[in-house]
């Protein structure tokens, strides 16, 4: 008898942004649990390990299809090849990475990034010192290309990653669309113009501090924060 | 006359999560606004340098109090002063990072902490041949400690970043909460186990990649992302 119900959208758009960001996490869980050879598991479990509640996991769950067995709980091994499936892990996609400072290195080298379906197919750095320099990209190296390559390493892959700094974050951005990228990951902070297809997800260490600092200053004994001392 | 309702919440924890994201790039707009000498700036022109609805932007700004004047504008200075107040740049909070590997030494030198209130007070790492090394943090420059100064350098601190490995994120999450710290950001994959009362947020470089893949293979005309693919 299965846990969730049956329907399902019939589009993937239907799938809200909230459970494509939680599908990696269910994923990574599994992938733990089968390393530790756990057979199966139940959602009550599994949603906590994911840091989530049972009723939000089956929830998500429901948008790729029915799973698990009421009493039983999710077969590990199978949940995981739909997940992984369904995200597309099995299909490598081609990843360059512009600015090869701290952020892009630690990028590059990201431990597991094969693991999740991605491959390191371009380094780009401005600077001419680094280039040719071979960086370790999991199993792979891959060595520093001059920005003068950026057109061409871009045009081999699907996803770009901008780690400049923010002053060249724009005009990388729209090198890397002109290549043909449709998918952009930057940590530069500020907004990217960019024509409408193409996404752009932002990592912004500042913003995720200052959401922290908010919150840390609210529950402080001395805080000053009375929506009334600011108003107009 | 103003454009927002003069109605605020009561309560800061009435503010959702969402928009106390979008703060932050509010403020960083404006200082670049400020930084031109740009005195007012509509609604629309605020938000699409932010990348939201001019609604949304609205909306957002009226969770903090009344500003701007139909067909004026914001004071861009007034403005910037009220969401800095707000998110507490104004009185630095202090940051320890544990693991200064290459996401931990970027976190470090992160361009621009200072001026969005935060002040790395510790730098702690595995690796006694690090330890002693001088790492730039803005105008600062902070020594790498040994990971026997943690629970020392964290009383020290509010906020605690864990850019270790994720085989030790539990364990170093577990002695920053003894230290006293209750805000956390996790570059780590998985998810940290805490008490309630302490907030962890985590960026997770390998989620936000999935994510576009994610959106990037549903564009691809090879497609597999039917969703009766995976039913069970």
């Amino acid at each position: 008898m299965p846990l969730l119900p049956p329907g399902r959208p019939d589009r993937v758009d239907d799938v809200p942004t909230a459970t494509l960001e939680r599908l990696p996490v269910y994923l990574q869980v599994l992938t733990g649990l089968a390393e530790q050879s756990i057979r199966t598991v139940s959602s009550t479990d599994l949603a906590e390990r994911s840091g989530v509640t049972a009723a939000k996991l089956r929830k998500d769950l429901s948008f790729l299809g029915s799973f698990g067995t009421r009493g039983v709980g999710y077969d590990v091994v199978y949940l995981h090849g739909c997940i992984a499936d369904w995200l597309g892990v099995m299909r490598p996609l081609d990843v360059i990475v512009v600015g090869i400072g701290n952020l892009g290195q630690a990028v590059a080298s990201y431990n597991g990034l094969a693991g999740r379906g991605f491959r390191i197919v371009g380094l780009i750095d401005i600077d001419l010192s680094r280039v040719g320099e071979s960086v370790a990209c999991g199993d792979i190296s891959v060595r520093i290309r001059p920005l003068a390559d950026l057109g061409e390493a871009a045009r081999q892959a699907q996803i770009g990653v901008i780690a400049t700094p923010g002053s060249a974050a724009q005009s990388v951005c729209d090198r890397l669309v002109a290549a043909g990228i449709r998918s952009i990951l930057t940590f530069a902070p500020g907004v990217l113009r960019v024509p409408q297809g193409v996404e752009v997800r932002r990592i912004d260490v500042g913003v995720e501090l200052q959401i922290l600092a908010f919150r840390e200053r609210r529950h402080s004994p001395t805080s000053p924060w009375q929506p009334g001392a600011v108003s107009a």
